[in-house]
């Protein structure tokens, strides 16, 4: 999920198509729709949080997707608890095992593929929450949940 | 995967770091870090091949992202099979359910963040692989395995 702010007013969405950039700074390239409300805010605050969901957190994941924050408090309408950020003015959301304070260092790539650079500036993990199974955008309705983790070695013949 | 072709000689690398960026037309970003043998290949050959490969590959995914294709036919060494693909010259991986032959569109990002954008210019899926479980790059060794797919509605309040 991606959470903004601009004049005081704070908004969320559904975010599926994302990619680490590098590790050093750590960055991250998004696709957020010139469709979505969001799009403007990001654009012009340059700042954001990613703020990633765990299963349980399913029903609230989707509705923030189906719905727009332009003239609704997406926070208070879906029971999402926000925590203030402390780089950034777009809040933390409490449930989310992972905060990501981020700031947009590119937009070359805004207008013609709505692709933002964002360079993670502080994280935050919940360490309450354990090995939590996370939700993976398929299409539509329908989504991955994560299984388990698994170690490989490189063999050598 | 990502498979290239140069001069006749076919190479295929492990890679993790990619984002849908389109529906239509298809485009995928990703990353190919400057410090592997594909990067100028596929810089120069403007061409690639992105093969999703099913968990019961592991062992060559893993041992592709281990050693460099400079001196050596991956393909042969690591006991890949490949087809001839029909849009581009890099090979399709026969073991893969999926393959995507992609042309690389914009290399504005080349050079900055070892970004590509790729446009997916014909699709392959072998329908003898129903619901298979995919590997996802968490670090190092480890690897998540994709878990149940589950469908859910959005509920209007």
């Amino acid at each position: 999920m991606l959470t903004t702010s601009h004049g005081g007013r704070n908004n969320v969405m559904t975010m599926c198509w994302y990619t680490m950039m590098e590790f050093e700074p750590p960055l991250v390239g998004c696709v957020v729709s010139n469709r979505n409300y969001t799009f403007s805010i990001l654009k012009t605050s340059r700042e954001c949080v990613i703020a990633i969901p765990t299963l349980g957190m399913a029903d609230q994941v989707v509705r923030a997707g189906n719905i727009s924050g332009r003239k609704t408090d997406k926070f208070k309408k879906l029971g999402l608890a926000t925590m203030p950020a402390t780089e950034v003015k777009a809040p933390l959301i409490a449930g989310c095992y992972v905060n990501l304070e981020c700031r947009v260092i590119d937009r070359t790539m805004v207008n013609k593929y709505n692709f933002f650079i964002l360079e993670v500036v502080r994280a935050w993990i919940n360490p309450s929450t354990k090995n939590p199974k996370t939700l993976h955008h398929r299409s539509y309705g329908f989504f991955m949940v994560s299984g388990k983790t698994i170690r490989f070695h490189s063999k050598k013949k």
